[in-house]
């Protein structure tokens, strides 16, 4: 029988963005192209929380059921999906439409679509309102559906597929591999996986951060060296690394000191989504040595298919904690505490 | 007779910074690798009000004679120089010295040494003070010493030693050429040779200027495209361009706007040296294209050697206005005025 309908976990008024209340609610239309996702498991991501605390602006959809770390079950596909056979184990990550005709579709960079679909908090070309993953189904486009190498656990994958992706992606395109030296600033979720898939990658890492107090988990992850931003950190590091990737909010960043840090027109990237500007930089600084900042969008498919390879292959562990989707806003609260030691994952607990 | 001596249009005190007085000086040691150049000519740049009038920072030396932009006639090499004969006619530019033994160097990419000579307010590895070309004659390292091609006018190629070499690098090094499109943000001296030279690399120009004011010379000098930066002025033009080159100080830029004119992965190159910080940028406006904002200094030899080639092949000719040496006050007064169009270039006329 046909899926016609979801349940979530839904915030309904961004002044009250901790208050998930269960709501029943109708899927977008299948479409020949798309993919029916019963949820397993979803990650927890700092979007969900700049989502619905209304930080990135207004609602664009009625209510919003966060959730873009999908993995679950295909239990429907349109009548033009070649991939994917119900009951086979996939992930959907923070994007699932793309319109397949402008020039970044067309050059395989559907992840930069001028009208991309967003995992929730958004709207169908036709104007239906797509909703995550913190429900029982989601669909996607057969694009934004991967399947999953069987070696993965689904609570470990699971927040790969936004912030894996979002630091993977910026790594392989900058040519992070063996021999290159990357640094990764903050130790959060993304930083966190910035380091075991530049780990991974064959990289040399550096983590900086504030303090110390994430030195023994940076080590432990894989990174090779551990750099407190204390005043004069820069010193010995000049011209030392081939990219920088900023996972930190950018208010208190040492900007001019990282960016010495790097070797010749290399680039910093952020993939932090900080609710305000960046800070003020120093031309000098920048052509010093012609270094750029830059940021990054998720990544493509073959960016996420290889990732998942890199994770099976290199057995790449994320840090997280497991809880029941009915305790979303704890795990919503941890991201806004800062306290979360990696990431968080909710499995399904609502009966469909 | 080996010359010891230069007489030079010197600033003693950045308070006093249109006082120009004769004076003289001992020149640095010749060594080895080290040609004479008696001076013919020398370029007006915007970085010599920066540095007399203080912008930049206290002098280094004792009294600041400005110019790097400076033609004129071998009249000395030291005992190793290969590539220069005494009376050829050579240009030396913003840059007068490397350590030849960091990794930049190393790589050809001199200009970006740790330990860089510039052309003035400048100390040798020996602490030597190095003068610039508001004066009789400058020293340089052989490599920073470029033969001229014959049918380029002493006048003609001054400014290019410095302000065409600035926009030159940052064009050929991310690729601009046939079926290319650069944006040039500012049309001031920096920006009239990114518009020459973009279109004599073949490409399509688009200038980007706040007001319609300029907009005759822009087409004139070979831009297809003129943009005042009205409100709404990017709308047409998203993701159409594959490299914006800003010439134009950074404080009120549309910088969001311009960001959003590249195509994906593309970079907003500064070369501007603004005394203040780069403004606010939002990481949402880098990261919906993966965009890049960068800087450049200078250029290598090689991109001398080819810049200077094809101002002799295509016929570039600049827009300068030409007076004697001892109206340097008057030339830099219209650089702060930001009244030159495009360049203003000094000639000799102090008795040897």
């Amino acid at each position: 029988m046909a899926i016609t309908h979801a349940t979530g976990y839904a915030i309904a008024d961004p002044k009250d963005y901790l208050n998930f209340k269960l709501t029943k609610y109708e899927l977008e239309p299948l479409e020949d192209d798309r993919v029916t996702v019963a949820v397993e498991v979803c990650g927890v991501c700092g979007s969900d929380h700049h989502t619905i605390s209304g930080g990135w602006g207004p609602f664009a959809t009625k209510f919003v059921v966060t959730g873009h770390e999908v993995v679950g079950k295909v239990v429907e596909v349109g009548s033009k999906v070649t991939q994917f056979k119900v009951g086979q184990r996939v992930g959907v990550g923070a994007q699932v439409g793309s319109c397949h005709e402008c020039k970044a579709c067309k050059s395989g960079l559907e992840n930069y679509c001028v009208q991309p679909v967003h995992g929730y908090n958004t709207l169908w070309y036709d104007g239906a309102e797509h909703q995550g993953g913190y429900s029982t189904h989601v669909r996607a486009q057969e694009l934004f559906v991967f399947p999953i190498p069987e070696k993965l656990k689904s609570v470990e994958v699971a927040s790969m597929l936004c912030g894996g992706i979002t630091v993977f992606s910026p790594l392989v395109r900058n040519g992070i591999g063996a021999g290159k030296k990357v640094g990764v600033v903050g130790l959060g979720g993304l930083g966190h996986y910035a380091v075991l898939f530049g780990a991974a990658l064959g990289a040399e890492v550096t983590v900086f951060s504030r303090s110390d107090a994430k030195k023994a988990d940076a080590l432990a992850m894989g990174a090779k060296r551990f750099v407190a931003t204390t005043p004069g950190f820069e010193k010995d590091l000049k011209r030392d690394l081939d990219l920088i990737i900023v996972t930190a909010s950018s208010a208190q960043l040492p900007l001019d000191e990282l960016l010495s840090t790097l070797d010749i027109e290399k680039k910093l990237v952020f993939v932090g989504m900080p609710e305000t500007g960046l800070s003020n930089v120093r031309s000098q600084t920048l052509s010093d040595n012609a270094v750029s900042i830059a940021s990054s969008h998720l990544g493509n498919r073959s960016e996420m298919l290889r990732m998942l390879d890199l994770a099976a292959e290199k057995d790449v562990k994320p840090w997280i904690t497991v809880m029941p989707m009915k305790d979303a806003a704890k795990a919503i609260k941890a991201v806004e505490d800062n306290s979360v030691r990696y990431r968080s994952v909710l499995t399904q607990d609502i009966e469909a």
